[in-house]
């Protein structure tokens, strides 16, 4: 499916305008696409009967949609009702000299769609395969891919990019230069920073087998 | 305020009942204490005019309650409308043999509440004291305290941990004693773990200032 390239300014409109003054809303598309290229974990919401239901769920992607499996929050999204996708990266916490003006630094995309349940076979295997490779890179060519069944057993919902909005929060607090600063307090950041672990076989896989390559290289590289 | 303690067992609701089978449901409050102490982001949903609004921001607690800052999708919260919360952990994926068995561990806690606007300025300054403490133990009593005028400009919110629900899932993929197993390909998990770094001052620090101790022991733990 080819599709028209996405404006590379985020579209503004009510939902997406930014209204709070402390972070530093982008409405630049290359912001967005290296959030959602960074993570693997999205927070997809959904209204059923009246309420927000919040779910984490996996997440690939090509250049104009995102994909996530619909067995999640499913009997809510049996309809065209609008959902809300949020991947956010906690980068570290903001110690200021104030408790007042603490705060955390991060990367966070809130995206705003009627999924589209994707129905044509060659098409929701492109965006398994998007999906898997989202996550784990390599993954796709390596493990064995879904059969005709399962293929039909899994539940595709693909959401289009177009609406979105992305906050960013970097650097020191932001009372260096009031009265506070004369305080004599610390005051800085305290980085956080998610690291891929050692590779952890199955117990009933046979002791011969070793881990892939695009699995262990992994190790010891920042996610996120 | 005293209240009565929580039940150990987390009730069943049609929000909370599971309804998946891979991931492993807990109704055990034990969990979900653990799952709230181990993170300080959520991820807030509301509803704002029909649609979903997902929202990251800092949380504190205590025995029976959440803390947010009310300023997060503050449109939205002005009336009592119901609220979810997630808060989730990512801790690897799960490589299977098949692309179907693939999935991730994770836990993750959700909160269903109607959010109270908490307006007693002693009960506000003891949940800013617990936000503060939960995402930075040790800072209430290093950093300077909210004023009245700071205390006053502050929206706090206060949700019941009453309705909440856990899911957790660990360990191997599921596809080990199966046909797949056959195939000779490599199977187990890749671990995720958040990391504490080194503190960053302030550019605008004097250099005398020494990090406090409670901000520095952090340096290499794990969070999460």
């Amino acid at each position: 499916m080819t599709r028209p390239p996405l404006p590379a300014a985020l579209p503004e409109s009510d939902r997406t305008r930014h209204r709070r003054l402390r972070e530093q809303g982008s409405l630049d598309r290359a912001d967005l696409d290296a959030i959602l290229d960074a993570g693997f974990i999205c927070h997809l919401g959904v209204v059923v009967e009246g309420r927000p239901l919040v779910v984490p769920t996996v997440y690939g992607r090509d250049e104009g949609q995102l994909f996530v499996h619909g067995s999640v929050a499913s009997r809510s999204l049996a309809g065209a009702a609008p959902v809300c996708v949020t991947v956010t990266h906690v980068d570290g916490l903001v110690l200021a000299r104030s408790v007042f003006e603490h705060g955390v630094n991060y990367r966070s995309a809130m995206i705003h769609a009627v999924p589209r349940k994707v129905t044509d076979p060659a098409e929701k295997l492109e965006g398994l395969r998007r999906l898997t490779e989202h996550a784990t890179p390599g993954q796709w060519d390596y493990a064995r891919r879904p059969s005709r069944k399962e293929l039909a057993a899994t539940t595709l919902l693909a959401l289009s990019l177009e609406e979105a909005s992305v906050k960013i929060r970097t650097g020191a607090p932001d009372d260096g230069d009031g009265p506070d600063a004369e305080l004599g307090l610390w005051a800085g950041t305290l980085p956080l920073a998610a690291v891929w672990g050692t590779p952890v076989p199955d117990p009933a896989l046979a002791p011969d087998i070793a881990a892939p390559a695009h699995v262990v290289r992994r190790k010891g590289t920042r996610h996120g």
